[in-house]
């Protein structure tokens, strides 16, 4: 018999060769209905595939990235068979997963692949998907394997064989189709129940635009029609939805050659959200006891060497400015500066939890081909704070991080958000980590508490910690499910010597703090980008850059017009008039598309009846108040950030 | 007869050979006993040297600056001859006016100079300005130049007149002392009144340490004795106000020699300063109709070739960061970045005036030698906007700047200030400045009747404009009567158009907008820097980072005082309490020392009344009151920015 640990701790008893199949099975064959793959000893497997040793076992789902890699990945194999069959000589590249779905880059001679053609492959896919035909592993000797590919004439396998050690190759059959593949696949095609072949693209063989250009069509699946239904109303959705098209159209952002690739400038409107988001980020911070600092954008290159950026992060950095003889670095972090901020002033216990906030700007060096409108930027203006903090105080500080993510998350409507907490591996301690095995044990438990007893989602991640502490990397979602990483907490035990950081305990004694690096609202580049995606472009009226429109009917009425709108101003309302010589129709119609929360309308019967007519963005006439009524009611809306 | 024209463009006439002083006198005795040199066709004479030819004059006394420069440089004369008097043998090197005064570096063989000596020299130079002797000019041959300081054996004298050219050596007498001087000198001695020799330094021959060390002796002297008692008055007061002395005691700022030289690190209690400085700017400019905007700290070469930056001001800049082939600057100015956004989106003259607000960060090189305090640093925070207008729209732009700066004044109890107005020189019109007369002209009168208007004091200075308008530089004086360059506002005729920036008429044309550069507060860093010194670091409650210090006289009143506290913060009041076991009047002590503006003390009497008793830094005891009043009180003081 072999011993199986389950990821819970518990160990049951196997035959030798038993598969993860077979053991979903023994604990529930719904479970088992589900299994895509399974992680043995921590290397992804197929589900079939069996076990003869001792091992550990992550059963893998839908749920897991891993399934979900491996089912796209089978997807491609399963569009590979489809072309085989309905264009017969086609040669094949590779077929990899992809973050949504999965390509394979092909050889199909002269022949060019039309809109008409996707529709059938689908159509051939799903006929072989129903045949619920096994992913069949083999391993293969070289020779064999050449010797296969020779005869189908395909050189692009040949090609990827020169590359592979004998002993190690393996070969995948799935009904007629056979591929070079070293896997893992799911059990069967069946598992496959929604299907969409989403683009064709040229792609030049290896990435090299001397080969010979082949044909790469992406596609993506699903195990439900449902998801597949659900996801392409998210893609349509996202399209009108998108950030770059919105941040044009609302004025919110601009960018210039002159001044650089990546580099954001913030347009009255976009500038309008940056303030109020800082003004929400000071009011919470100052609520829970931060102070706020601010620091030069450089330093000497003396600084980013005693906190490790150099030379280890210089490629992320912009290169050095040398003056005086020195060099300056543009910074690409704030802990080092705020670190400085710690020691300019001696420290006592009594000064401790020490919380310092930034609305830091830093510069990041991104290739430009990485480059993607708000989201993948060069300069990002940061919501950080570092907490220095003794031992005994970190649960409570890092509990009061964690409610402070949540607290945004119910002002911005965020129902669904993962935090990924990455602890460290023991075996790797004094090399990719810190050597203080008592305080990563110390805290990871911390951490995880504070997680449970708050009720929030997590996930746990291996070897993935920082070098000098666990880390949390928070996943929001937005409205029509698209993830984003907003941000990343990080315990340090590390910087804190680095920079020879002390205070004094109350015994008299000298003690290094340990630090909490925390952002909650990430960068204002990626959340209001986020934003734009998650309102739709339409912010609730506190964050909104116009809240509120007084549109004259005609001429006559400017004068009234105009009073509501000093009112309003005089109530620190955002508010603009519209004096155009236009059909309120087309008054009406400008200010809905640009997305302003509300219309104020001034006619004959309003000006007679000393009242307004209120119009709500989408959603048509809200009756008529009087001014003052109606600033009490926003200026509420506006207070409590109410999401309208 | 020959025609004098006076600065208001009188003209008069008078014999030729006349002098300054005979014209002066012909107007009033009063006026020619005040004057100290004449500004005789735009170059400053002896009052006493005759005019032969039709001259423009400008009188100079006390009250200009070139007065000022004269009466101190003669002061020098007049030391020296006291210092040969009293030091016979000593020989002379140069004894310019500075800023504050005078100084002479002379060469005094192995004496040194004590206090004492400095006694015995103001002495003697009270005794010599007594005499009333002229201050005599005389044209000299070099020659005969040589031949006199030969005699004398002052080989640093002989070494000065290497330099000059023959038929431009003049010589000037008073008393019994000679010297080698270009001039201008004024009357007589008898017009120094006041005398005080305030440092003695070492001064190394030509500023080469190779060379000899000679004795540098400084001084300043004054018309009457009150001006010297107040000047040095404001000395004393202006040590105890050392904004570097109290920028450290009070927690506002450092700097670190990891981060670099001259980059401010504003710790939590210069940053409250910073924040309320901002709100302010914010508050106003709001309500003045500007927008804000967010631009990078960065920029590409290009865009400093198109404003003119790069190369003439490249020695200011910080040098490029070199970067997928192209040079990235650190911005010294916001301007280009603003004028991007406003070309961003298309603008009509609905759109204008556009006026766009940025407290930007600029990084400007300085020399090391010059960096001061917050005073000369490389990291500036700039209370910038610029504004697009019309001409028509112009004057009451630039009215409406003005003030705002007014309004700035009397918040900030700043009663002292002048605006100097540089206009330009016609005959430089396409070499030093724009080549446009018409605007000049033009722009030139809007701004002076804008001034004049607004009653503002004001001087006028030619040919000092900036190379695409005049500029005002805004001089303002702290309540000890020290002088601060805060700002410089300009116009600009020339960077829209180097930036192709447009804008459309009513009637469909395209028109370059001009721009008004503004920066009311100045930076922070200097403004804050002023302002520790203006409130010698009391600063008024609403910019005081601490606002109020809760003190309970024993633990037994802590929970009472706990309460008190958390009334005041809830109100946005910025309190904290000091709990430790220390005795009241430590702790009023403390709070005093900190300069917190309030201090609430809680006893037994208190707590048996439900009351509390206010203190005022500095006034005490201001009485027994409820903290209900308390607070109600100190909001409005808050709320109306009251300077307390």
């Amino acid at each position: 018999m072999i011993k199986i640990t389950f990821p819970d701790g518990a160990v049951r008893e196997y035959q030798p060769g038993a598969t993860s199949l077979d053991i979903a099975k023994s604990i529930s064959e719904g479970l088992a209905r589900k299994v895509l793959a399974a992680s043995v000893n921590g290397e992804v497997w197929d589900a079939s595939r069996p076990i003869n040793n001792d091992s550990t076992l992550k059963l893998l789902t839908w749920n897991e990235k891993d399934g979900k890699s491996t089912f796209w990945h089978s997807s491609a194999h399963l569009m590979a068979e489809a072309v085989e069959s309905l264009f017969p000589g086609v040669k094949f590249w590779v077929g990899p997963p992809v973050e949504n779905g999965f390509y394979y880059d092909m050889d199909l001679g002269d022949r060019k692949i039309s809109e008409e053609d996707l529709h059938a492959l689908e159509k051939k896919m799903n006929e072989l998907a129903k045949t619920n035909s096994p992913y069949v592993r083999k391993e293969i000797s070289k020779a064999d394997a050449i010797d296969y590919f020779s005869k189908k004439g395909d050189e692009y396998k040949l090609d990827l064989l020169q590359g592979l050690d004998d002993g190690k190759i393996t070969f995948y059959t799935q009904g007629g189709f056979t591929d070079l593949c070293r896997g893992p696949h799911i059990p069967q095609t069946g598992l496959i129940k929604a299907i969409k072949l989403t683009n064709i693209a040229g792609a030049y063989w290896k990435g090299d635009e001397k080969n010979k250009q082949l044909t790469r069509i992406y596609g993506i699946t699903f195990p439900t029609q449902k998801e597949l239904d659900e996801y392409l109303l998210m893609l349509e959705e996202a399209k009108k939805r998108d950030h770059r098209k919105l941040g044009k159209e609302l004025g919110i952002y601009t960018m210039d050659d002159d001044v650089g690739q990546g580099l954001i400038m913030w347009l009255p409107n976009g500038t309008v959200v940056i303030e109020e988001l800082e003004k929400l980020a000071k009011e919470t911070e100052s609520a829970a006891g931060y102070k706020r600092v601010v620091t030069p954008h450089i330093a000497k290159e003396s600084m980013y060497l005693t906190s490790g950026h150099l030379p280890y992060y210089a490629d992320s950095m912009y290169p050095p400015m040398e003056l005086d003889g020195e060099k300056y670095y543009l910074k690409s972090m704030n802990c080092p500066h705020h670190h400085k901020i710690f020691a300019a002033e001696p420290k006592s216990y009594r000064d401790l939890p020490y919380r310092i906030a930034e609305y830091g700007t830093v510069y990041r060096y991104e290739q430009s081909g990485e480059l993607f409108g708000l989201m993948r930027v060069r300069c990002l203006h940061m919501n950080d704070a570092h907490i220095y903090c003794t031992r005994e105080q970190f649960a409570s500080e890092f509990r009061a991080v964690n409610e402070m993510y949540q607290k945004y998350f119910r002002i911005f409507g965020i129902d669904k958000y993962v935090m990924r907490l990455s602890l460290h591996s023991p075996d790797k301690l004094g090399k990719k980590y810190v050597n203080a095995p008592e305080l990563w044990k110390e805290t990871e438990e911390m951490v995880r508490q504070v997680l449970i007893e708050s009720n929030i989602p997590y996930v746990e991640v291996q070897d993935e910690a920082a070098f000098y502490g666990p880390k949390i990397d928070v996943q929001i979602f937005s409205v029509i499910g698209r993830e984003f990483t907003l941000a990343t907490n990080q315990v340090d035990f590390s910087q804190g010597r680095s920079f020879k950081l002390e205070y004094t305990t109350a015994d008299n004694q000298t003690e290094t703090p340990l630090i909490i690096h925390r952002a909650p609202l990430g960068t204002h580049e990626r959340f209001i980008g986020f934003l734009l995606e998650h309102y739709a472009g339409k912010f609730p009226v506190w964050l909104a850059p116009l809240q509120v429109k007084v549109l004259p009917i005609s001429d006559k009425f400017s004068d009234y017009a105009q009073n509501v709108l000093e009112s309003l101003k005089n109530a620190d309302i955002r508010a603009e008039i519209d004096n155009r010589h236009e059909k309120i129709g087309r008054k009406i119609r400008d200010t809905e598309m640009a997305k302003v929360p509300y219309m104020i309308i001034i006619g004959e019967k309003e000006v007679n009846e000393g009242k307004i007519a209120v119009r709500r963005q989408g959603k048509g006439d809200a009756g008529s108040t009087s001014t003052e009524s109606f600033i009490k009611e926003i200026r509420e809306e506006i207070k409590t950030r109410s999401a309208g």
